[in-house]
């Protein structure tokens, strides 16, 4: 058994998320199907990076497998593709270590969510209108503040599998993009549906006398209820994720 | 019967076009459908400003039409929107002059049309990757010389509706988007797919050593043969139609 890594764009919206469900087109399914036309005698599953929702796109989500077989890693790129359909790619290939694992090996992901100031039909795949958009001053002051290592789980929507409710957020940071603002977050680890809720409570504490103090009370209660709604999938963006330099 | 101006935008990725076609889906074909839903006694055909291609993209594209209704010009974009699809939205309606036509009317129209310089899942549902995209500087210079009155002859596709082939070119500029380079076209009126082999032979003349000389002979030959490949609709986008200051 070989171990590979995958880097895996796709354009999340006809799919029902990453995790293969029956009868459901999900992005794991479908990298696992395309690999069980390849000459390959036996695999694990395929792990991604992050288990990102339906409609939630990537453009560098990472994914690992191990498999049987004796290709040359070069081949896999063009073999694969042939099988996948056109909202999900390949961006590259590598052969790598038999511990390493996309999920578990992962040190750090970056998200990305986009709000349109306008209406947009062809932006409107991938960003969400607000019914309400703040400046976008009001926003930097919101998110700024959660820079640092806290206790996420008033982001934290109920559902998703156990993990440490304390993550270190290294950037959440807000910048302007043709469709309107966009909001990118990097941290080691993200709660379920945490970008989303820190996008709604954004929006929510904007019109406060201080946006950041308003969303350091809202952090500080770890209270699910206290914070904003959930933004729309269609909005977010798994960029990029991070390892340990050597790895893979 | 009262004449009405609409702004429309749509995703023009599942459409045939503007044009109506037995069985086909295209965008007038779905805006008379809408329109026959709404209580309306008689009308005419919808007109486009700009009859785009199958997979073109528009974001500002301008249609009329008249209509026998006593329906408020305000209650016209929620009521027809509720009857169109996803992918097609209407920005604005307004009521306008007998004589207003959204194509005779039209005094100019600009296009856009993007590259990718590097595949992308998301962003190439509305841009184009080349196989070798030459430096954005190359293709200022190749497209900067057709500003100016010009017979347009080498960029049409046979097969378009008969018109006058010279085009007055106010603007054909390069700037930075997101995924690459895009090219604004704005002009009078426009040949067919006058847009895609301008930017197909922009790309054919960069290598030259004098893009913008080997430009002007292609422009200068009216010789379609002597231009480059049709780039692909996907890249290209209908921006803005103009009209006479009051008009509409």
């Amino acid at each position: 058994m070989r171990t590979f890594r995958l880097t895996v764009a796709y354009d999340g919206t006809e799919f029902h998320g990453w995790q293969v469900q029956p009868g459901l087109r999900t992005v794991q399914g479908a990298l696992e199907e395309a690999l069980d036309r390849l000459p390959v005698t036996e695999r694990t599953r395929v792990s991604g990076a992050g288990r990102t929702d339906a409609g939630v796109h990537a453009r560098g989500q990472v994914a690992s497998f191990s498999a049987g077989t004796t290709l040359p890693v070069r081949a896999l790129v063009p073999l694969l593709e042939r099988h996948l359909p056109d909202d999900l790619r390949i961006e590259s290939a590598a052969e790598t270590s038999a511990d390493f694992h996309a999920r578990h090996s992962a040190r750090a992901r970056h998200y990305a969510y986009r709000l349109l100031s306008k209406r947009d039909v062809l932006l409107g795949r991938f960003a969400w209108l607000p019914r309400h958009a703040p400046p976008a001053d009001a926003l930097v002051v919101a998110t700024r503040v959660l820079e640092g290592e806290h206790d996420c789980s008033a982001f934290q929507a109920s559902g998703g599998p156990p993990v440490r409710p304390v993550c270190r957020i290294v950037r959440a940071s807000w910048s302007a993009w043709e469709g309107g603002w966009r909001m990118d977050v990097i941290a080691d680890h993200f709660l379920y549906h945490m970008v989303r809720n820190i996008v709604g409570t954004a929006l929510a504490v904007a019109a406060a006398a201080d946006p950041g103090a308003a969303m350091l009370e809202v952090l500080a209660s770890r209270d699910r209820r206290r914070a904003g709604l959930t933004a729309p999938a269609c909005g977010l963006t798994l960029v990029q994720v991070f390892y340990e330099p050597g790895i893979a």
